[in-house]
């Protein structure tokens, strides 16, 4: 099958032939048929999200199951599928206990001395976070995959594979946003967009959009922002402070750097929230100011992943794209084939894409 | 009347003859039974915390109500009250919505152009927080007050005015901790010893108290922690995560350092929750690792005396000490008279006295 490898930190991906291995007990071989891009691959790619060479990059998928395991249950052959780029292992004390995204399970990973999924002439090729969806066929456990309705179009639902799940579970899952509050949203791409339409879904009164890209900025009223805040312009947080009387509820943060992270705290009035969702890279601190989050008592949610319970929201994300609440048509900038992967990245690398999504035959 | 006067940063307190004025319409005159000495007390006291001079303070009393406004509806004199060091107006926001300990409100405060609550000669003395309770009387808002039953003894209840109701109240209104749960509590004076008394009522299983000094491990113990770890003998995080499987679902700081801060952060397993109660100083930065936060979804959440809501939580924990599940006896080191409350402070400063007491005729 063709897939997209990458051999080296800052080089192209190269599309080539590689082999996918047959499914084992529990695994299943599904049929990509589209992949958004999102940021985590650039950060591979970019050497700052560090992952062994050589990889098949690519982990916000959809597809359609061609073969199962002899033990697969969820999924049969025909049914669509969106893939998620952790695989819970559903007895684990997270897992049990209603947190699947924290699964520290080992029960889906493949014990040494067994073939590798991918490979090339013999050199194995390494599978990227359990998907590698820049790929005809993914091979992967089937509690990697959420099963979904038909009738959906698997390029536009891909997206809630992360980012969306991501930006909605954020709102719903761990902030549990409350009718009628305030929100900011620092970062205004895939997951910040997620995060507004969430907000908007959820009756938030009051949704405050910050980033420095004017059309981004724009992108996030047609999608629910109120207000607009464009960063490029001065410190966004008196200017947020000034349209909210004073601060937010809540403020999420979707970028990762320090200093915006710091300023979500500052935006958040006094008793509200602030969601860190943005990854920052491991060994960087963050400042924070003591006193604020103190005598203010204000709250910090880590989210991993919008906190989600796969098999349980994902589908819900798909109804709510059915109404015609939550809008992805809009988020997609561009649909291209696997062999202009590249040209995805350098869109994300000079931010003028809001999602472009790999689509195959 | 007999008041300790503060006139100078670092100089110790004078006993001085001042003048208390008579109530106004909502004011009440209360006779100071007892007065706990609290480290915010010793911070003005060293300048950290800056307050206009000269002042008297002491914020964490119980007395007997001798005198009435004509608007006063929630005492008459003779009945017993804790004193709290915030009023809450009733009417704002926050106190409408429940966080009274958040509240804006200024209609506690007198209007400019009053007469002082206390004076000499003429010459105003700074109220400290409502209070100023290392004097014989107070006047104070009637809604700084809280009625409790009279047959208590005051010079035990009288540290539910502070420690025991920021301590108490990190653990069942800002953590909510839950039966069965582990909590680390780093360090153990007044607000920390209470925290290790909230969680053994709330059922914690495990309960590890973290500080530098051995008695104060060992009055913590007496108090209800199950393990101790002497921060002086090294690094206490892997020692508490080797204590409770990788680390604590709760852990609550109790100091207000930026090491102790990100310590507790360190301590707080995967997807649990980290309180801070002790009060940063104004300006100080606490540097968070920030990947730990997000990846493993931690809960940080600022605590500002409790998240207590006075008049419900102060009268409960009356009813816990009689029950015999709140232990105050055990948390005086001391009982002194006003004049000796310098050396309160002095033992505050060495770190000999869990709680030291002043008390009245």
């Amino acid at each position: 099958m063709k897939a997209a490898v990458m051999r080296a930190v800052g080089e192209p991906l190269g599309v080539e032939e590689i082999h996918i291995d047959a499914p084992g007990p529990r695994e299943v071989l599904v049929r990509t048929a589209a992949t958004g891009v999102c940021h985590s691959d650039l950060h591979v790619l970019e050497g700052s999200l560090p992952n062994p060479l050589p990889t098949v990059l690519g982990h916000e998928p959809a597809g359609v199951v061609e073969a199962v395991g002899s033990e697969v249950r969820h999924v049969a052959p025909g049914d669509h599928v969106i893939g998620c780029l952790s695989a819970f292992c559903g007895t684990c004390e997270y897992c049990v206990a209603g947190r699947p995204n924290l699964c520290e399970g080992e029960a889906t990973m493949r014990r040494p001395g067994e073939p590798p999924r991918l490979s090339r002439d013999g050199e194995p090729i390494v599978q990227f976070v359990h998907l590698s969806a820049f790929a005809e066929r993914m091979l992967v456990h089937e509690n990697a995959l959420v099963r979904i309705r038909r009738d959906v179009p698997l390029d536009r639902v891909a997206l809630i594979g992360c980012g969306v799940t991501t930006g909605l579970g954020a709102v719903f899952n761990t902030a549990r946003v409350r009718a009628g509050r305030t929100a900011a949203v620092i970062g205004c791409g895939g997951i910040g967009l997620s995060v507004v339409q969430g907000c908007r879904i959820a009756g938030a009164g009051r949704i405050v959009a910050v980033d420095t890209a004017a059309w981004k900025l724009d992108l996030a009223t047609r999608l629910g922002a109120t207000d607009v805040v464009n960063a490029a312009e001065g410190n966004p947080v008196p200017t947020v402070a000034e349209l909210t009387s004073g601060g937010v509820d809540y403020a999420f943060e979707a970028i990762g750097t320090p200093a915006t992270i710091r300023q979500a705290v500052r935006m958040t009035r006094k008793g509200g929230t602030m969601v860190m969702i943005g990854v920052v890279p491991q060994g960087t601190n963050v400042e924070l100011p003591g006193a604020d989050i103190v005598l203010r008592e204000k709250t910090i949610l880590g989210c991993m992943m919008g906190s989600n319970r796969f098999r349980v929201d994902m589908p819900r994300y798909v109804e709510l794209y059915r109404s015609g609440q939550l809008r992805l048509d809009e988020m997609i900038s561009a649909r291209l084939p696997l062999e202009r992967v590249n040209d995805a990245f350098e869109a994300m690398r000079r931010g003028t894409a809001a999602r472009s999504v790999i689509v195959f035959d």
